[in-house]
């Protein structure tokens, strides 16, 4: 942008060149007034100049600043997303049969912690109630019937998480249909 | 900083009416050419306020990029720092005695993958060569002799973690003194 600006006002300069040629022919036939126009002109130049650039700095300050705050808000995307896997698989030890009590409460507060740490940075788990093809993905489907009208969800297979309002990734469903 | 910048041109506005009427007085007693002398003023002004308007504007842009390069680079620093003890958690697990084997592949997978996306996110386990205050806390200390000179690390109680330059957390040790 500020590259934008230099060229901006470098075309200025060039095209302000026959203005003051003509302004300068002008001079020949009217001295004193052609001279008060000219400064005339270059004050409202400059007033010009002036005016755009402060409004172009505040265009910047008010961008730097959407910027900034959309940063904030999604900064924990990426980590998120890459300790999405780690809490899948602390669930399927969880879900294997014979391990010991011991054990499930120390991977059971594990993941506890995580999803914690997570919500902390607002990121939360997909609601699978009505399929949406915005936040479901639908891996597989089964013969919709009277007790299971179509578009109602069967099984989650994998759990979907968002940030905010940003999908890290869509929940893995089965899906009536 | 808009307002700043906002004030300093209202600030430089009342400044100017005293020129002004100044300027108004000399055209009494010289009607044309303090005519052109107030305009010329004006060019000036203006020329002075649209260059400081642009040079404000670099420097706007200047600081909003090196505020946008710091936010970039330590995003992860709040999720990190809640995900560590959760790391502590698998470590512990895994130093239980009489796990199963299977149990202890699983907790060390879940580990690997926590650890890993911590490490693409620019968060490293701290170095726990000679000790340093700056990364490590002394939680106990025992005698130095010949063996063990002063300042060597005796053990590790808790891992530290930095994300890059930054500090997440010390190393607690147990340090020769």
């Amino acid at each position: 942008m500020t590259e934008e600006v230099k060229d901006e006002v470098q075309n200025e300069d060039l095209q302000d060149q026959p203005v003051v040629e003509e302004a300068e022919k002008k001079v020949e036939e009217a001295p004193e007034k052609s001279e008060l126009e000219l400064a005339n002109e270059r004050a409202e130049d400059f007033e010009n100049k002036y005016l755009r650039a402060h409004a172009e700095m505040q265009n910047i300050q008010r961008r730097s600043n959407e910027e900034r705050q959309s940063l904030q808000r999604y900064r924990s995307q990426d980590l998120a997303k890459k300790i999405l896997p780690s809490l899948d698989n602390l669930e399927r030890a969880l879900a294997v049969e014979g391990i010991s009590e011991d054990v499930a409460k120390g991977i059971s507060m594990v993941q506890d912690s995580l999803i914690q740490a997570l919500k902390e940075e607002g990121v939360t788990e997909v609601a699978v109630e009505a399929f949406d093809h915005n936040l479901h993905m639908a891996v597989q489907t089964l013969p919709a019937d009277d007790d299971h009208p179509a578009d109602t969800i069967a099984q989650v297979l994998q759990k979907g998480y968002q940030l905010h309002d940003r999908l890290l990734r869509p929940a893995m469903v089965v899906v009536y249909n």
